[in-house]
């Protein structure tokens, strides 16, 4: 359970607390805010703020001063239009606010996406909680054998067991050295800065991480993806949830341009013409890599 | 006046318009939602959305689970402790979404300040207003004698006279040519995206304009500042308003450690400190240029 | 023309001194430089300086010690396949430094793509030149009359003769007028920084913009498209000689996997599918708005 | 050492291969080039390119056709006018690419530096080297009993000698288990991308990071600054020798305007000039608050 009673009262305490704005307000978030989405063993991903919803994306697109809304169904249209063709700065116009908790290896991966503001909790100044990512049975796989930054099958039998006993045995004692190096009773204690050089990729971090929808829906294109490492892709899957909520329309738009779209190279576009006109294209004959044509062939048969 | 009556209507259709929110509401930035602040002849800036008030940059800085407020007073202490030490993160917690009117020499200069989200009106879409800033007597002014990016004294009599009637003729006279060429009345009418390079640098244009805290209060660093052109100014210093509003506990800090405050290079430190200790410092001595010198002496006599 | 003699000589002594370095080196990149290559009546684009080449994209890749090649096919292989998944880092290792002279109402779409570094020409601190763009008789092209954002047939006859007169007129008579103000001969001399909005949107400026591989391609990707405006386009497309020169790998893998890809969406996937299965599928069954399938059929028939 | 034969090799390899261009070339950076700064036990920083030198920051600023040098002392005079008032986008037109080696708890530090590029060598796809930091003794520091986030004094006797010994063991015993989980003699193998999470923050990871001028010295001013942590001061220590050999006027004009500079708020102006006029003022009377005024203390007594 990732989070304290008192965390809980904190939340349920904000939750609570409602007031009036003349802001652009939308239902499907309001239901999120503060609340908090389990991710892994120990993590989550909570709404802290947001600002807009589909009609702002509308109403920057036309540059309006009022709703810029003439009806539901050309809004949509508009928003479907502006995705189709790549124009990315409307959907800017829309930012949200996380609180996110999560092992500092995902982390670290996460904060590639450079277009976002940051505060993470700081291991200088605070002591860092007990708590690690443990990878249930299921998730605890193998090294692929196809592919060299992928995983297989999941571990078995004692080898399973071993893994499992090695991470929680190794991470405890770096904890517990932790906690005995910085300690102050009898001692001058190592500063908090230095200590926590000792602790391993799998203890969970937490931050505030804010971006624009644009910004947002490319995270999630990436780490959405199966070829995402499976321990950020969860996260990635509960934000696709909340944003479905927030702003439905740019989220449909998104399924359907992005994540379920394909981009074909020139030289596949050339192929599934041919095919299409009856002729039977093989890789020779292609004009692509092998590498290409297995990607190609795994679609289009 | 900048607005159609059409468009006031649409205003106070927004303003009449309030909704239940959980989120963080500033009350001095809900009584500036929407409402057209004028500037220069025809420009105006307008709030269109905001992200977050002074206890969201505390909440991010702590990341809290709650509000993340010990104390009012507390609050403000640890916001003047960001501010004094260039602690930028939280601040960019806070976000501000405007509907901005503006001459196209002043969107020039604006939009130089990259870390912002822009849509602006489309001239290859959409015809553009017969709207031109001309300036008052006032701030019709000379070339500055001493600063080559600077301005003097205001015109004075029929040279003044003769420039506005210039401004307007010319304006005029390209506008009417805009409008003949796009029309498609008896001719084939020339494409709006060609049609527009006719138009002077005055002619208004206008933009919503995104931006974090952090980075809007760099923007009115330098552009509320009195080397700023005349004619930004006065947008910098309608937002300076607007932001104290906002959030009032991080705009005294900004004021107080970035408006009011003066950078002092190793070699002024050190004349302050000789000057402290009884000495007489000259230009010779000081080790700086005499550029410097000018600008030392113009601060501290 | 757009260069003067001296600038000619200036350019010519750059070309003629040439040193010696142990960075990397680009022979096809160092025939460009400083070179103006010229696009419209008075602009350019010339090449002032450049890091890296094919091979720093592979090292960066392999984050290796030395050059990071294993073979030259090898190379080219890893370059083909970052591009195809959207691997953007190991491209934005490499970076140019350009000079480029264009009209202003072409500076103001170029500005929106934000990742770059820029350093324009100031109109407060110098006098603009007196050069105008003036279109040919066949880029003077009518709007669209099926894209609002669009343009059509090249103008004819008195309509062509009677624009170009107006946009030479209004031109030349703002410009007059603008030397008359800031003259100070018998005058106090209106500020330069005032004074330069009776200018019109296609007065020549000029500035220094620099950026890495992966941004410029995104900028060519998108300036480069048929659907942009023609007088930024014939910008990209110099650019993409260039870039061809640069780092050829990385280009051709642009061409067949950005510039010549086709994304399809998960619609379209489908159409095409049970278009290869032998159905013949028409908008009312495809799933796709008119507009997308107008869209469709212009690629797949 | 942190270099093996075969990489020092790969390294003189490259040193040892000049080439001509026409490009602007910096003395002082080419003696660099390639070669690797020992930093901490196992890190480095190494220049692997760079463009630009001090004249490229004055043709910049001046959008210049040629060199833009009027005169080698004129060159230092306009870098220190775009220094002291903060025009940033001439130093822009700097761009370095670094190899660094570091620990990963200092490579969390430096990655909120976001207007950067980076390649990060990935623990997906390859084998973490066995190679930790271990803290001299003299910079195994207590948690400061004055500041949150600072260090005191170097630990002494058998406190040390347990830290030591449990980084140490804590370290070793990780990798022996990260190795014996990847390895695939006799089992599956855990997945690389799971097995990284065992590692401690003190293993030493690598990357290309690409930064212009104006961004390194940001990151220089707040990371050689003595509140940073001592690990990645000394990486910034070892830029900052760097950029002081390659950009030898803008250094100086950093180490004046900048790193030596002082920021003083309005009250502390008021305070100083109150002083210089012969006043004693205290605490009480200086409108500071108690943390502000030891700050103000520190620096002016």
């Amino acid at each position: 359970m990732p989070l304290s009673p008192e965390q809980h009262q904190e939340i349920e305490a904000q939750r609570g607390q409602s007031a009036t704005t003349l802001r652009a307000v939308s239902p499907g978030m309001e239901a999120h805010l503060y609340k908090a989405h389990q991710v892994l063993d120990h993590g989550f991903v909570r709404v802290v703020d947001y600002m807009g919803d589909d009609s702002a994306i509308v109403q920057a697109a036309r540059v309006s001063y009022g709703r810029g809304t003439k009806s539901v169904s050309n809004d949509e249209g508009l928003i479907r239009y502006l995705m189709r063709h790549w124009h990315s700065t409307p959907f800017e116009m829309c930012e949200v606010k996380l609180h996110v908790k999560l092992p500092v290896f995902v982390a670290r991966q996460w904060i590639r996406h450079r277009t976002a503001n940051v505060n993470e909790y700081s291991g200088r100044y605070s002591i860092l909680d007990r708590e690690f990512y443990i990878p249930s049975a299921e998730h605890l796989a193998a090294q692929s054998v196809v592919n060299n930054q992928g995983r297989g099958e999941a571990l078995s039998g004692e080898e399973a067991a071993r893994v499992l006993a090695w991470l929680k045995d190794d991470a405890g004692r770096a904890y517990d050295h932790y906690e005995a190096m910085i300690s102050q009773e009898g001692q001058q204690g190592l500063a908090r800065e230095l200590a926590r050089m000792n602790l391993p990729a799998n203890i969970y971090t937490q931050w505030y991480w804010k971006v624009d929808l644009h910004n947002l829906l490319h995270f999630l294109r990436l780490r959405a993806d199966a070829h995402a490492q499976y321990e950020i892709r969860v996260y990635a899957d509960a934000l696709c949830e909340i944003v479905k909520d927030w702003v439905p329309f740019a989220y449909k738009a998104f399924e359907d341009y992005r994540l379920g779209a394909v981009s074909m190279s020139t030289q596949a576009v050339d192929v599934i013409k041919r095919r299409l006109a009856g002729e039977a294209v093989t890789q020779e004959t292609s004009g692509m890599s092998k590498g290409e044509w297995r990607e190609f062939v795994a679609i289009w048969g």
